[in-house]
């Protein structure tokens, strides 16, 4: 209904720097070099507006403020720099709020900049703060504990035992393994590995979650008229969309149905007029297998209880028909929270303009990328085309 | 050059609760109070998008993703939640997005809830988080201490001493006591209570700083054409503009001259198509007094040094020809941080529509709001008719 006028937006420049265990860099600087290298892609010196991701520097570095902190460390005095969070799908809502940018026409040249720098200390009890505070976190729950009861949960109904969102994990390790930008570039995984993993909250085990980890990314959106003034490969952000569930998951109707995932997606649909069936590659939100599966169930790509056929059937592999974690995903590739969406966009940008090099899909033509926010909370959706 | 085909944008509703030392109520609750007013005041149960300002429930609640939680709270599950911050200019960091929402058509109603709630804890520890952590908070250096350094090169370079302050905080006061939202309402202040008010940090005293305080507000946004389907007193937002500076004040040409305000002041009145002649009132930032007249002088509203002189003469009280802190200021009102900007933009559409009580200025047709992050890292301008 309101799409009409919606002036087209773009991505022109991408930037990112390689995920690391631990990057001895500081949080600005390693921002910095994400955005000057999408800057540099786009071939432009300064940009319009910039905001960045950051879901865990206010405890683990202490700081507040990035957005202009990152903005003074890239030469970038006097431009527009806010900073944006949604929790764990806090780099979709620095792209989104970079989208609008554009889309509003306040900004011809909007930068979306994520980095996290988790090697600052124990993360775990400040993630947990994705939680509601009072009702959650205050009686012991954490996003390891949930997604261990949901993993649990789904077993129960199911029928089924937790070796069978293995090749979830699989897959994107071998898919990182081509991927330079990666935490786990060159490491061989295979399903003994994984079977064989420590539990870390039963049922769940190591390679069911996404590494704590540094990185950055950065992206540069345009008007889409324009935006072959800046590059020869544009992507279209073809459409941009956010949802929310009930918050705590006890309050949802089915814990296993991720209502603002489905909400998000249909939205997202819509906005880019484009089919489910319409998507090349999907740049799902990994963080734990167990929440990769219940992503294509609720996007509608599986039925009910059997997202992890798509796995196990290898249709989520670079040659099925629904490749997944192009580049390894939150698993593989990393999870370096508020950059995570930045780096999938970087990602299906290169997919798109078959630059993709081992890790190209053929023939892809339209990507989506779905981060999530807590424990499906917050749900943000963006299709390119 | 962008501003030919921007939708213009309208406050529809605002709600606000009182400011107080302490509100007993939980974090979300306080924010969805102020919600719900704004929404009742628009006449609707639902808007498409809510933005969250909130800058210290990380460390003092134990919470993020608020945007989401907050909307769940509201019962105004599914729609678009996100939580925006620029430090202590966070209020207008959220109103901003609405704004960016509603102008980019990805929504028709949008909303800015503010909240803070500063009783939680020591805040001053926190707070400093604005600042660059490894060379500036890590070298001793706080929000209150910086403020201090300001007022004391001010006064050196300009040969006055801390007394011409003083009418700012004596203006704010005396606003505050009509405004039921105040935290400071029906209390007296005179200047005596001012000169002998204890010394925080040399030569910053008490009446100096705004106080540590809890609070909520909330707004909510439509397309002007659309505006009077929600209500009768629609107020156009004309302009609105982020600017950064150099981030760390060592870093600034002249720690007193705010460029950041400048510049930010600059692109609100070209957007708005506004001269700082047809300012009606100012909502200004004096969470410092000093604060106040250096943004007097950065805006042009004042010559160098010459700030003060317009509080002395009387020229910002309400009845002066350029009211300052209506409704008692970030002061006297008090300052929950997240929250303010929203509180202002009540204070202002209350004035514009002339329902400001025994607050009013006369003939009020143009506002002014700005917000400044840390010490004038990031400031934030709004502009109202």
């Amino acid at each position: 209904m309101t799409t009409d006028f919606l002036r087209g937006v773009s991505v022109v420049g991408i930037g990112q720097i390689p995920v690391l265990r631990l990057n001895p860099d500081p949080l600005k600087d390693m921002a910095a070099q994400a955005a000057r290298l999408a800057m540099a892609d786009a071939g432009v010196e300064r940009v319009d507006a910039l905001f960045a991701g950051n879901m865990l520097a206010d405890e683990l570095q202490n700081q507040k403020q990035i957005a202009a902190l990152i903005a003074d460390e890239c030469g970038l005095v006097g431009i527009e720099a806010l900073h944006v969070r949604a929790a764990t799908a806090t780099g979709a809502a620095a792209l989104r709020m970079a989208y609008f940018a554009v889309a509003s026409g306040e900004a011809r040249l909007a930068m979306a900049v994520g980095v996290e720098k988790m090697s600052g200390g124990l993360v775990t009890p400040i993630l947990a703060k994705a939680l509601d505070a009072r009702s959650e976190t205050d009686a012991g729950h954490t996003l390891l504990s949930q997604n261990a009861a949901l993993m649990q949960l789904y077993m129960d109904r199911h029928g089924v035992d937790e070796d069978v969102f293995n090749p979830f994990s699989l897959a994107a390790h071998h898919n990182a393994r081509t991927n330079p930008y990666a935490i786990f570039k060159d490491k061989r995984v295979s399903d003994r590995t994984i079977r064989t993993s420590r539990v870390i909250f039963p049922p769940l085990r190591l390679y069911d979650a996404s590494p704590v980890c540094d990185g950055a990314a950065a992206v540069v959106l345009a008007r889409t008229e324009e935006a072959r003034a800046y590059t020869d490969n544009p992507v279209r952000l073809l459409g941009s969309s956010v949802a929310t569930d009930r918050f705590r998951v006890s309050d949802r109707d089915d814990p296993l149905e991720l209502f603002a995932a489905a909400k998000s997606s249909y939205d997202g649909f819509r906005k880019a007029n484009v089919h489910r069936n319409d998507i090349s590659l999907f740049e799902a939100h990994d963080a734990f297998s167990v929440m990769a599966c219940l992503q294509l169930e609720a996007v509608g790509f599986a039925g009910p209880g059997e997202g992890w056929r798509m796995a196990k059937e290898g249709r989520i592999r670079l040659k099925g028909d629904l490749p997944l974690t192009t580049f390894g995903g939150l698993k593989a590739r990393g999870h370096p929270i508020g950059a995570t969406a930045l780096y999938q966009t970087c990602e299906i940008v290169l997919q798109l303009t078959e630059r993709a090099g081992r890790n190209q899909v053929r023939d892809a033509k339209v990507a989506m990328l779905q981060s999530i926010g807590g424990v499906g909370s917050t749900v943000i959706t963006h299709i390119f085309g």
